[in-house]
This record gives C-alpha cells, sequence and structure tokens, in this order.
C-alpha cells in the first residue's frame, strides 16, 4: 500500500472516538514527493480532514495528490463539499481508501471532470474503521460497545452482589481508554445502586464520556456518587413522567417505551456516534439480545466464581435452541497482565 | 505510555526523511482530552511541528496541553523559537518525549516560569529517531547509511562484473524506498561505469534524492544514463580541477582531498540531512573503515557466487586483528521476499 494512504489511515485512527456522529477521517497532501499538509476531522462541525490538510499544504498544494482515509465528500452538511475545495485548491490526485457507502451522490465524476485523477485504492484496514459508521448512520442509531468484565464462568458478581473487583487493575485502565473512545456510557439504575460507580476517565488528557441511566420505573437515588461530578452531562432515560431532578447537569428523557432502539435514536440524534454499555445482567443482556450491539468486550479474571447462576452476564427469559443463540467472531484476543480481554462482533 | 505523545512520535515519523538537516518532529494539542491540533516539520525553514499544530487549534490551544516528539527549541533559527509560541498561545502543560541535546539553553525553565507545567517523558521509541541527527549535527555530517545488495557469500557482482540482478525485485522496491527517505545517494564513478545506474525513486508520489558521484581522477563518461534524468541535481566530488560539464542540473565541486570528511562537511553546509551511499566494493569500503557510517542495510539473496575476491563489498590493504574488524549490533533483521534485509548500527 501507499505510505502515503497508510499516513491518512494512521491519523483517522488518531481521532478515533472524538467525531461523535462523524467518521474519523485523516488526509495528507503530497507534493513532488514531500509531505506538504496533514489534518484530520477534529470534531463535528469543525473542518473536513482534506480541508486541514489543504489548508496547511496553501499553494504548495497546487499540482500535487491528496490521500484521503474515506471518500472525500460531495454535500452540504456542516461544512461545503471537500471535493470543490479539493478542485479550488489545484490538487491533481486524489486516493481514497474506502467508500463512502452513505454518500447521496459520490465526487470521482465531478473530480474526473475538473482533470482530477482519481483512485479508490481499497483498503481493508480502513474498512474496519468504517464499517459501523455505515451501519449506525443508515440506522440513525450509535455505534454500540458493549463490556462486560467477569469470571471465566461468566459471572459480573458473586451471588451476593460482590464484584470489587473481578479483573485487575490493568483492565481498569483499559476501561478508562474504552470511555475515552466513546461519546457516552450507558448503564441502569440496578448498577448504579450497587456498585455506586463514577463512570469517569482517568487517563492524562482524557475526555469524561455522557453518561446516560436506563431507569424505566425511575427509581433512582441522586445522592449517589455519579450525581456529585457533574463535570460532564447526565442523561436520564425514563418511562416515568413524574420523574424530575434539581441538579444542572441531569436531563430527564421520558419515552413512553424506552425500548432499546427508542433510546438509541434519541441519542443518535443529540449527537452520540460510540456508545458504551457498562451495565448489570439485565441491560446488559437487552442489548446482546437486540440487533443493536456492534462489538462485544469481554474482560475475563483468571477466576472462577460460582453460585447459583445470579449475576451470569447473559440472562433470558427464552431458552433458545443451540443452533439459535447469539454467534460472535472473534476480532481480537489479547493478555492484560493475567486478564484476558476478547473483542468479538455479533455474526 | 500516554497516547498523544504516541501520535506526536508517529507523526514525525511520517516526515522522517524530508526535513534535510533538520530533525523530524511531530506534535498534538489536547484540550479537554480532545485532539485540538496536529503538526509535523514538513521541510527545514518551513513552521517547526508546534506552530503548525498551535496553527490548526487556535484559540482552542488556550488552557490545552501540547505533545511533542522533541524537546520545542528555544532559539531563532529559521523560525523563532517554539517555546514564545507555546507561551503565547496559552499552553498549560508540554510534554516531550527526546531531550534535544543540540540546544545552548533549553526552555524547561522559562516555560515553567510562564507557569506551564513541562515534562520530560523518555520515550525510547523515540529516541532512535534523532540519536543519529544529535551525532551528525554535532559534527557537522549527514546521517550516512550504507546499503549493500550481495550474495550470502558477500560479493556484489561476480569477478566479470556482472551484478544484474542479484537481488530480486522486492528488495528492489524497497531500495526506492530508502532512496525516497535520504535526500541523497553518493556513489562512485567505477558503478556508474559498470552499471549505467540512474538513481531514481520509482514509487508513487516518490521523491528522487540529489545524485552524488565521487571521482577522485574526474574521468567521467557524461553520456551514461544518470546525466539524462535532470529532474534531481547531481553533484560531482572530485581532485580534479579540470573537470568540467555543461549539463545544466550537474555541479562540479573540486576539493584539494576528497576524503570522506571533507565531502560529507561540504554536502551538510549545502542541506544534505541524510546520505544513502549505494556503491561498489572501493566506495563502500572506505566508508565502512571511516567513523561516518550510521547505519549498514544489507540485502542478502540466497545464492554463492564465488569466483576469487573481486567485488567482496568490503576490501582493505590492511590486515586487522580478528579483535579490531568493524563490529555491528543487528538492529533489525527482515524476509523480503525470499531475500533478507539486515539493519546493523556500527558498535
Amino acid at each position: 500500500m501507499s505510505q502515503f494512504l497508510n499516513y491518512a489511515i494512521q491519523l483517522a485512527k488518531m481521532v478515533e472516538g472524538q467525531t461523535g456522529t462523524n467518521p474519523p477521517v485523516g488526509a495528507v497532501v503530497v507534493k513532488q514527493g514531500r509531505i506538504v499538509g496533514i489534518g484530520a476531522h477534529l470534531q463535528k462541525g469543525d473542518k473536513h480532514a482534506e480541508v486541514q490538510a489543504l489548508d496547511m499544504a496553501g499553494e504548495q498544494a497546487q499540482g500535487g495528490s491528496i490521500y484521503v482515509s474515506l471518500e472525500p465528500c460531495t454535500h452540504y452538511g456542516s461544512t461545503p463539499p471537500c471535493i470543490n475545495k479539493i478542485i479550488s485548491a489545484g490538487i491533481q490526485k486524489v486516493v481514497y481508501a474506502v467508500k463512502d457507502t452513505t454518500l447521496k451522490t459520490h465526487g470521482d465524476d465531478v473530480l474526473q471532470q475538473s482533470g482530477i485523477q482519481v483512485e479508490f485504492r481499497h483498503q481493508p484496514e480502513a474498512e474496519s474503521l468504517y464499517r459501523d459508521f455505515f451501519i449506525t448512520k443508515r440506522q440513525s442509531v450509535p455505534k454500540v460497545t458493549v463490556k462486560v468484565s467477569c469470571s471465566l464462568d461468566g459471572k459480573q458478581a458473586t451471588d451476593e452482589a460482590q464484584s470489587k473487583w473481578i479483573t485487575n487493575k490493568a483492565v481498569k485502565k483499559d476501561v478508562f481508554h474504552l470511555r475515552h473512545d466513546h461519546d457516552a456510557v450507558l448503564t441502569g439504575r440496578g448498577t448504579l445502586k450497587e456498585d455506586n460507580p463514577q463512570y469517569t476517565t482517568r487517563i492524562e488528557d482524557g475526555k469524561h464520556p455522557i453518561r446516560v441511566i436506563l431507569s424505566k420505573s425511575g427509581q433512582i437515588d441522586f445522592n449517589l456518587d455519579i450525581f456529585q461530578n457533574q463535570s460532564e452531562p447526565i442523561w436520564v432515560y425514563t418511562e416515568n413522567s413524574k420523574l424530575k431532578s434539581d441538579i444542572e447537569n441531569v436531563e430527564i428523557n421520558c419515552l413512553s417505551n424506552c425500548s432499546i432502539e427508542n433510546i438509541l435514536k434519541d441519542l443518535h440524534e443529540k449527537g452520540i456516534g460510540r456508545l458504551l454499555v457498562e451495565a448489570g445482567p439485565t441491560v446488559t443482556s437487552e442489548f446482546l439480545q437486540s440487533n443493536y450491539t456492534n462489538e462485544l468486550i469481554l474482560y475475563y479474571a483468571p477466576k472462577i466464581i460460582g453460585g447459583s447462576g445470579n449475576y451470569q452476564f447473559f440472562q433470558t427469559e427464552n431458552i433458545f435452541d443451540l443452533s439459535e443463540v447469539p454467534h460472535f467472531e472473534i476480532v481480537n484476543s489479547q493478555m492484560i497482565e493475567q486478564n484476558i480481554k476478547l473483542t468479538l462482533r455479533k455474526k
């Protein structure tokens, strides 16, 4: 693969998780064998990667090539179409790694009519950056990652709800990075009551996710730790129209039906592009049975907890036939200091 | 390590080989857990990485952190000192991965007096990016990489000078990347006459190196292929004061003594920061015996050529004691489609 296309993909990866419902994109402008501009899409509403890189290149872009991780856009969104900027900058060649299947019109023809050589050079590595963006944009829902920390026998806690700490400190740090990479973390009322968590990101220059609490009944104790930390908004989803809160950063969203789908569509409308689910068996199982789980991350501690089946992370009312239980593809397996991290995608 | 410091180092690596006698540097500005600016030093005389990143960040740099692969500069060179820009941008924290041992004054105190938190966080991975820059800047010579393609028995050609092609096509492509990453390629008159090479870079959007020819006698045939390609300058070093050429891109440099040291110092003065030596046994052996070879790259084809010792890549007049022969450290070993690439550093 071209090293410059590879650099564009590297730049996209640097901003993964900070572009909300927009895709992470990187761009590199090259003139006479030398990089003259680099760019990345830093935030929804901000300049696109191509524009950042072309601005850095200035007049040097004239006659140069631009390498982009994703097909340049052709539409007026929060910013004007990138293909206009590419044409006016005098670029001679455009190479991109992934076709944007969500574009209504494609720009290759327009660029070629302006005498620009355009090449779509498929990169499987970049494909995985955008796979979920395409799916979720069409459905108008965030990408959903369900995270579970458990014992080798699949328990999130003992029968008596003791769960601190099953996995090790290194896993905790890894989870901070997961939170940093997501716009919001969702949990249920049960976990909130039992674990009293804060869902913050304790890494250097990390960003805290927006915290989303699902409580159909609306029986929430506003004295819990999570409500003391007012750095980021807390959005509560409930079916209880009487639920109120005076806390400044708490927003109550009352839906007539708090289904996963309704909550996800509302979150996407509010700008959430990536949602991390960190919850107990009830909410976790609801997500894992839905069609809206893109990724499952399992952290296993090398322990077996036993007991009588409470706090198994996957619990269902129905008994499925073995051929119908949810199947996954293992994307990655990693040792984290004597704990195992499995990254999986639902098949 | 911090992911942001890691990104700064990635950015530095992207521009390695295009900054001449300046070091490759990358920078990332972070505000509230979000990247708001990225930058790299694109060319000597152009903005430093910190300035590129701070310019992209604009007002968002206020109160943010900057991560830089190399200690920010304190001196007026081709551009004003970066620490001034960091202070005026309102940055609160500076983290850098490598101390710049060539700076006359260090900026940590000045930054701290402005209320900025400064942290030198040593990164061995970044260290290797700058090791040769520090050495060669102090000596005012380019970093020298000697490249040799040979058989398993160390021959660059048969006794009858047949050398096309010992190594495979994949190696040839790898050599194009080496040329792209160096400012200039140096060879001797003998290789020029026997191989008639062009020393160009045939990769997409690659840059051709400046070509340097060493010929003490000045007996050069200006009809060779290399003189037909006039895209990049050709600099000839000779002790023959009568040597002249009318070819536009050919510059004759007559030195009273064409020693390796004299040539390297002159090249550094002309802006060459990285020199690749691709030559036959005479010039190669002269460089390998000198103190100016930073890196040796050996491509081995799985063949044995034999003969009577002509074209062994290392030939010396003296016979060294075994304890005194040049020793190397193996930095990397790599298979390139049935050829082996060894990267070594002189001990």
